[in-house]
Order: C-alpha cells, then sequence, then structure tokens
C-alpha cells in the first residue's frame, strides 16, 4: 500500500485547504488557537491528533494530566492520536483510536540500535522516528530502519536531510508529515509542493 | 559539490537540445547509426565516450579489439570514457582522459562484499555500478555503498526503484545518468523531467 500524504494544521481554515490534496491531516491541537472541541477532528480522510509539549517541539502550556485527558477526547473521534515514546504503558491503552508512538530528537540521530529498541518495544500501531540529521550515515540507519521494519515513519530533520522525507515513502514509510505554507518542523515540505514532487516520480 | 545531470544521447540532434538543462552528455556511440568523428565529442560541459557490448546492455557489434581503439582515440577529445569493470589494467592506462569504471546488473544485486571489491579495486576515477533492484534490501546495498565510499555512482535498475537515481545524488554520487523521451536503460528518467524533480527537492 502506499503512504499517504498527512498535512500539520494549526487551525480549521488550513483543513479544507489541504484537503484536496492531502490524505489526511494532522491536528496539532497545540499550535491551535484554543483547542476545538472534540467531535470537530473528525473528517472523511485519515485524521490525527497530536499534542506536542515544548520539550517535544510544541507549544501546548498545560499540565500533562490535562494534555493526556485531552488525547484521549479526541481519540473517540479521530484515527491516531500521537503518543510520546516515554509515556506509560497506561496512557497508550486508555485510546480509543490507534496511535502513533513518536520519538523526536532535535539534536542529533542516535546509533541504529537505540532507534531500533524503541521499534521493537512499540506499543503504537505506528512507529514515528524523526531525529536531527547530521550526515550520510544518519541517512544509512533510517534507511536500515525502513528496511527491517514494517509501518514506521522514519525520516531526518533539517534542510539539508528534507529529502529523506520523500524517499521514506518509497521504502514503505506509512505517512509523510507535509506543512502548509511555512514549515512546522525543520526541513517540512508544504504539502501542494510535496504532491507535485511524489507525482514527478511517478509514486501517485 | 553538487552532483551533475548527464544526458545520455543518440545523435547530435538530441546533444544540442539537453544542453539546455543538462551539465553533460554521455555519447552512446554503440546507439549512434555510425561512430561520430572522434572530435566531434568535445563539447562545453561533461563529455562522456561509452560504446556497450550487447552482454552490457549495447548494441556495439564490432570486435573488441576495435572497441577499445576506437575509445581511446576519444578520450583524447571527451572528459571522460566509461570502461567495463573486466577490462584489463593496460586498457585503463591506454586512456587519455578519465575514466568511469562501470559495473551492470541486470539480474539482480549481488551482495554487499562484492559490490565492495568493486569500488575497492577500482582503476576508474569514478566507479559506477547499476544493478537491477529487486527488494528494500538492495537499496539498503546501495546506500551504504554511497555512505562508505565517494566518487562512486550506485542506483537500481528498474521502474520500481528509479528513485534511487534520483536519491543517490543526495548522497553523494557524482552524476545522475538521463534519458532523452524514451529512456535507454529500464527506469532511467527523461533529462527535462528529473531537472524539474531536482529543482522541486531544492537541489538545483
Amino acid at each position: 500500500m502506499k503512504g499517504k500524504v498527512i498535512a500539520t494544521v494549526k487551525n480549521f481554515a488550513e483543513v479544507s485547504k489541504v484537503l484536496r490534496v492531502a490524505d489526511g491531516v494532522e491536528f496539532r491541537i497545540d499550535l491551535f488557537r484554543k483547542p476545538p472541541e472534540p467531535k470537530s477532528v473528525r473528517i472523511e480522510k485519515i485524521s490525527i491528533v497530536t499534542i506536542r509539549k515544548p520539550e517535544d517541539g510544541g507549544k501546548y502550556s498545560g499540565d500533562e494530566e490535562e494534555r493526556l485527558k485531552l488525547l484521549e477526547k479526541y481519540s473517540k473521534f479521530c484515527d491516531y492520536v500521537d503518543l510520546e515514546y516515554y509515556l506509560a504503558d497506561e496512557v497508550f491503552e486508555k485510546m480509543s483510536c490507534k496511535v502513533i508512538e513518536s520519538y523526536h530528537n532535535f539534536s542529533e540521530t542516535p546509533d541504529y540500535e537505540f532507534l531500533k529498541g524503541i521499534v521493537e518495544n512499540r506499543r503504537g500501531d505506528i512507529v514515528k522516528i524523526a531525529t536531527l540529521g547530521k550526515s550520510k550515515r544518519d541517512v544509512e540507519k533510517i534507511v536500515k530502519l525502513l528496511c527491517d521494519y514494517e509501518n514506521v515513519v522514519a525520516f531526518l530533520m533539517g534542510e539539508e536531510f528534507a529529502f529523506t522525507r520523500i524517499f521514506s515513502l518509497f521504502l514503505g514509510s506509512p505517512f509523510i508529515y507535509c506543512g502548509v505554507g511555512e514549515s512546522v518542523a525543520p526541513g517540512q515540505y508544504d504539502v501542494f509542493k510535496a504532491v507535485k514532487i511524489l507525482k514527478g516520480l511517478g509514486y501517485r
């Protein structure tokens, strides 16, 4: 099955705009002016809900208990919630939808054994590994990860390694995360641009 | 230094057409109606001369001694000649220009150790490895090759793995070989299309 193009959105105006080309939406609730009604994340295409804390690259400023409760509420109306890999098993069990278990590292790409550990100990239906790329060796690590495991989203952050976001799809990554206009994450493609590139490559 | 876009041509009409976008030309002398004058392969951009035999995917039908003599003549006027990896050291030594040492395999991608052997025993300034891709494991092999060595062109042939031709540039491959209209090799991109994709990816 081909990987899906997911557009990361910060408001509802963006949702209707991106759904013309994207296969789904990641609602970055922490970037919304205020958390929308749980029901409002139910859409016809793939719906992912993410509430990111500052240490993981987000802007959520409330307390952790409240964040997990919010995720639980949203999980009744979306297809996936994004849960950070360090969260306890009980958190994963409380969700009513599928889970994307995510690992972010904005300073480096750890060695293969560390990343493999996250994937092998997965509780999520999909594991998402997003790390800062510094060298070709980091590309080798994520290519190996994508070859060794299924249902893994893995790519390198940073402008220089943005190409790994596109190429991971060819290696079986279920999703590519794109932005709308200005990117939310380093190296992220605008969704319209990503679709154009993928069409050029014969992928869509 | 960024990788160069090379267009593989079968006649002189194509040369002027592709040089609007390509960084260089590979003259596939075996696909020309008759071998052009040696001097005629001197162009302002990168000039590569290749004379491929049927067993390596080409159409040269003359004898081997004649082929090597022809290459020697062309080598006075081009930047690179392409010499197959199985040729003797003496052949490499006779050339007046740089050499691309090539390995083609239209039935499979051998294991990493075999490919590594070709690269480590190189006589050419650039080593070109083009093998049929069958699985993600084959992608892993060429990614490792591109990470471990410099001045290596490595990609997988076949429609399904055509993306590796683009991807290899980001991993340091000095050249991408493109076609003009109909492709000369399986999975090869049209040069105008390749340039468009690379621009989209921010590479050019």
